[in-house]
């Protein structure tokens, strides 16, 4: 089979991981398992990806993550400030160095005005800080799944990279955005 | 691009479970979050779709699923009785009324005398009761996941048809294998 570019990047942070001693875990929403599912594509992918959540209906992200449903009933599933608590509960739950989570509405149905198909939020989470990326991706559900796992992947490489003292600045990812500000995202 | 057969088969459950009022959630060791992403790349998945808990490393299978460490330390992470544990252990805490489970060895590494590479246990719960199916697939690591999500597809779709009282028997699937006694299987 051809190789998948994103299973290519799943072995570049497999290799960064290793060589770092860094522990993933993953926390997914709108991708539904496929970071996760990219992850262990690649042989040997157990000796430093402990596992993920797929938190899919809101009692996934309260009961498995550990998401304060004060923060779901105040922000929205789909929100900065869930995005991260999902980083940081699946980061502390799985005993994981990198916690990443992935929420978003991945279409065709779900948009609102606010929140559009397409709005997606991407938190990693490290043991001494979590930024989120917001994205809004204008592909159909299944690129906008491909897209999210591919930042995902990107950040965890970013994170591992910068956390490794291996990586310099990436200049087509720019700077983690801190809070919930809008980005505007091109069309992955 | 082509429809994957296999989200044709997720496509297939998700109507049961819809027709029927049945939620779904899986917990996966060996798949490593294929089924979930499966499930997911079919718009409206939220509907019966609760979530899952991709349990690679064994304090996933004990902390998110709930499996207790003597029967791992007993029988091994990759055994009908974790695969049980694990189907039972999410479809409780997911709020599901089917729970699915998959442990195995996708390969290359990490496969004994005992316990080979490909070997892989496929549980179903629901409240009734739990059955294990296992198979000894022979591909390189796609292809053995790609096999494990299949049958646990079909596993879904066979028991959301007993339960939702619309299937008949399915010829080329075989009854459900009660136990942990071996069973051939060709290669996917």
């Amino acid at each position: 089979m051809a190789a998948d570019p994103l299973v290519e990047r799943a072995a570049t942070l497999q290799a960064l991981c290793l060589a770092a001693g860094l522990r993933v875990a993953t926390a997914e929403s709108c991708t539904g398992g496929l970071v996760a599912h990219l992850l262990t594509e690649v042989a040997g992918a157990s000796g430093y990806f402990r596992g993920g959540i797929v938190a899919y209906a809101n009692e996934a992200k309260i009961r498995l993550c550990g998401v304060d449903p004060a923060l779901i009933e105040a922000h929205g599933a789909v929100s900065a400030q869930v995005a991260r608590a999902m980083a940081v509960g699946v980061r502390e739950r799985l005993g994981a160095d990198l916690g990443c989570a992935v929420t978003g509405i991945a279409g065709p149905e779900g948009g609102t005005p606010a929140k559009p198909v397409g709005l997606t939020y991407v938190a990693v989470a490290d043991p001494r800080e979590t930024t989120v990326r917001r994205v809004l991706w204008t592909g159909d559900r299944h690129e906008n799944k491909r897209a999210s796992a591919e930042l995902a992947l990107e950040l965890l490489i970013e994170r591992a990279s910068a956390l490794s003292g291996e990586g310099g600045p990436r200049s087509e990812a720019g700077p983690d955005e801190p809070g919930d500000g809008p980005r505007a995202s091109p069309k992955a």
